[in-house]
C-alpha cells in the first residue's frame, strides 16, 4: 500500500491534515468572480490515478484513507478523519504521476483524461456517501474541477504529510 | 527515481509550487511569543530519509529537485526553482516514510534521529550553497526545525505536488 510495496500503483494519494483549507473551483471571467471551496478542520488528499485504474479499487482506497489514523484529536491522540471527525478537500493533482525524463517531468502512466474524471468523479461520490453518516453536522466533502490549474490555500497545524498508493 | 523505480528509496520528497509559505520554527512560550520563518514565490520539499540513508546521495537530490522544470514562470513556461528564481523552504516530514499497519502508521524505515537530524542539516547547507549564486537578492533558503511540529500556511496558485524519491 505504499510506494515500496512493489507493483506498479493505480492510483497515488498525498495527504494532510488542515485547520482551514480554500480551493479555487472557477477561475474569475470578465463578467464573474473566481468561485472557491472551503473545508475546516480535516484532510486534504491528493489524488492521480495511472493507467490501468478502474472501479474496483475505490472502495478499498476510501475505506483505508478515511478510517487510517492520520489526524490528531485535540487531546493529541492519532485518529481517523472519520474519528475526527474532520472535513475532507479532494484535489486532482495529475502532477502526482510524473516521472523526471531529464529535466523535465514526464506523465506517460497518467490515465487518460475522460477515463481520470470519471475516476475522480466516482472516488468524490463515495467518500461523500461515508462521511454522510458522520456525526456533526458541519464535516463536509468539497472537491476541486479536474483538469482545472487548483489555487489552493492551506492553513495547518502540521500536515504530517503522507503518500499511500493503491 | 520514482517510486516506481524498484530498490527501496533512501529519501522521499513530496515538493509544492507556492506563491508564500509560512513556517513556525519555534512554538510560542510562556515569555516568548512562536517563531516564522516565510518564504515568497518558490518551492516547499517536504523530506523525509530512510534507513540506510547516507550523504552520498545529497548532491543528487539538490541538483535533481533545484534543476527540474517543476515551476511555472510568469509566461506560463516550466522552469526550475533556480531559474524561476524562486525561494525554498524545507520542511522535514517524518510522516513521509510511514507504512500502513492494520490501522496506523509505522515509521519502522525511518532513519534514526540523530543520523536524521545530521542528514537534514547538511541537506540545507546544500540547497543555500546552491542558491548563493541566485541572480535575485530576494531568493532565499528557509527551513523548519528537525523534529518540530511544522506548522505550516501555505499560499498557491496550483502547488502542482510532485513527489520525488533517491
Amino acid at each position: 500500500m505504499t510506494a515500496s510495496s512493489g507493483a506498479a500503483p493505480a492510483a497515488r494519494t498525498v495527504l494532510q491534515q488542515c485547520l482551514q483549507a480554500r480551493l479555487q473551483v472557477k477561475p474569475a471571467e470578465e463578467l464573474s468572480q473566481a468561485q472557491f471551496v472551503q473545508i475546516d478542520r480535516g484532510m486534504v488528499i491528493y489524488i492521480c490515478f495511472f493507467k490501468g485504474a478502474t472501479d474496483d479499487i475505490l472502495p478499498k482506497m476510501v475505506s483505508t484513507l478515511l478510517s487510517l489514523r492520520l489526524c490528531e484529536s485535540d487531546s493529541g491522540k492519532m485518529v481517523s478523519v472519520l474519528e475526527l471527525p474532520g472535513s475532507l478537500l479532494i484535489v486532482p493533482q495529475a502532477t502526482l504521476g510524473g516521472k523526471v525524463k531529464g529535466r523535465a517531468m514526464q506523465y506517460h502512466n497518467n490515465i487518460g483524461k475522460e477515463e481520470g474524471l470519471r475516476l475522480y468523479g466516482a472516488f468524490v461520490s463515495l467518500c461523500e456517501k461515508e462521511l454522510a453518516g458522520a456525526a456533526a453536522a458541519e464535516v463536509t466533502v468539497k472537491h476541486g474541477t479536474y483538469g482545472n490549474r487548483q489555487v489552493l490555500k492551506l492553513d495547518t497545524n502540521g500536515p504530517y504529510t503522507h503518500l499511500m498508493e493503491f
